[in-house]
């Protein structure tokens, strides 16, 4: 099968591809070809499946239609302007997060002129479409109600999923990832930066900020549960799914205080010593509009599988980004 | 005030404005200019009120920028293709349902540029958003789940709407329209037209065809219920509303038999005498699919009313249609 990875050079982009290379098959087909796009060329992945590479703006006319010329069986949706982004440019934000995927789904439409053309497409989506009023506990049937332009264009997004797959269209399952730590790289502005931050600086040896209180509850899966949240939705069968395309992610919902326990239960009390606590009333008054948790009863019903607790979100890291050993 | 009415020409449009220079106001302000727009251009109101009357498509470049011209600072958006026209020819619905609202969103919030600007805009959104599987009775947090591209359309206006909102480019509310009944005209293709047709059509001595049940329930509002809501979404103090800027209507859910009961008290046995039972599976099958009754909370706290009983929408259409007089 062709797949087409857009986003591939995106944090979650390359570990997909990478598992996706390591896999050579996705739901018994074997891989015969990857195209990887992101808005910069994707690096050159390994391995001996042919590959191509593509620097393209999904929102610039004409790309989408180029992009699935070669009519990929399986196509990976992940290219998005990020939160922070979204809300501080929202003409960048409505081009790339909404209008990109909407010529996307588009360009696969419209392919099926030609010869029938119905491809799997895997959408990720955000838990942003939701924001306060909310239940303790997010149910599958939450309406959506984003306070941010990123979780309205995501929010959006789904809708046209469900309508275009409706409609035969594409084949399309949309993922709402759950915050993903630990976040590998650098720290960044993102306010829910510091869920990350506290466990990777001080596992780096390097100091963490904390702005918000040890009671602050949120919904985390770590990047390689967040590949198999992909490459299950790639595999599955979507007919179990109805008119009902969009799906929230069991992730873990953890407190901040669980997160320190975690870390010091992993790497010990010198590593926790390393967390500032100094609060930051704007970025707690940001994070009390998230989600906390959610039941994600149809995501489980439907295989998906994540992680087991915050430790092993924590050993995930050490395995898989400092290469088995704690630094410092 | 300067108002603008798009959809000025459609049934609920024709009664909004009739409404608007009856009362001359809204919300205590003045009405000083009313422009009339549709895809027809809409018929001249009676009245003292200057007025300017417009054939456009909302689509079409440009056309949003210069029907806010002179800045309204009140617009109803009622335009739409109906359900069964959204679905029937997709990108129809598509440019006319979604890209013309998000034109006229951009034309608002570019419009700012210059001076402040920041309309109340009272748009029209549909149960429709709501598909099966839904509770008896559908709270105000309801997921949306179209399972039409007319449905998926409102849905995705509803998200623009808030955010345009929220972002402060535009002061919108978006109301949740009830199946309006009686619909007055002739009896057309749309799967619910039977739900009008069985009080319509007898009312006037005619016969009509019910395909479903006696037992299937819906959600209804008279054209007068549905004009006084957007009067009072008009006039309303919008900051009551929070960021869920859009609201499920009260409505009466009401039963083809109850339906049939209020024609009989009204307008007695020979009227009932008229309606043909033709069971049709397929329209069953359509209708079994729609939202059967809303708990409609928020909308009645923020004072918005619905008809007493069906009774009373059937005597609203004797006096509003007929002239107060049974025909036949």
């Amino acid at each position: 099968m062709r797949i087409l990875v857009l986003g591939a050079a995106g944090m979650v982009g390359r570990k997909l591809v990478a598992a996706l290379l390591a896999a050579g098959q996705v739901g018994g087909r074997a891989i015969t070809a990857l195209t990887l796009a992101d808005v910069v060329e994707p690096g050159a992945p390994g391995g001996s499946i042919p590959h191509t590479l593509i620097a393209a703006d999904l929102s610039a006319p004409g790309t989408a239609e180029s992009l699935i010329a070669e009519r990929p069986d399986l196509i990976f949706h992940l290219a998005a302007i990020v939160s922070g982004e979204a809300e501080a440019d929202f003409e960048k934000g409505y081009r790339i997060n909404l209008d990109g995927t909407r010529l996307l789904l588009e360009a696969i439409r419209l392919a099926s002129g030609s010869a029938p053309y119905c491809p799997r497409l895997v959408f990720t989506s955000s838990i942003a479409v939701f924001g306060e009023p909310l239940p303790a506990v997010i149910g599958d049937q939450q309406e959506h109600t984003p306070l941010t332009s990123y979780g309205t264009q995501k929010a959006i997004c789904e809708l046209l999923l469900a309508d275009y797959t409706r409609r035969g269209f594409v084949d399309g399952i949309g993922i709402r990832l759950p915050t993903i730590a630990v976040r590998p790289g650098k720290p960044n502005k993102a306010a829910s930066g510091f869920f990350s931050g506290i466990i990777r600086e001080p596992l780096a040896g390097l100091e963490a900020v904390l702005p918000v209180p040890d009671s602050v509850r949120h919904w985390f899966a770590s990047p390689r549960a967040a590949v198999g949240f992909l490459l299950h939705a790639a595999g599955m069968d979507s007919s179990l799914l109805g008119h009902q395309r969009n799906l929230s992610m069991p992730g873990l919902a953890v407190t901040v205080g669980e997160e320190i326990a975690a870390l010091q239960r992993v790497a010990g009390a010198k590593a926790v010593a390393l967390i500032q606590r100094v609060p930051d009333p704007v970025v707690a008054e940001i994070v009390a509009g998230w989600p906390k948790a959610f039941a994600a009863e149809r995501a489980r019903a439907l295989g998906f599988r994540g992680d087991a607790s915050f430790d092993e979100i924590i050993q995930i890291h050490i395995a898989d980004e400092l290469g088995g050993h704690i630094g410092g």
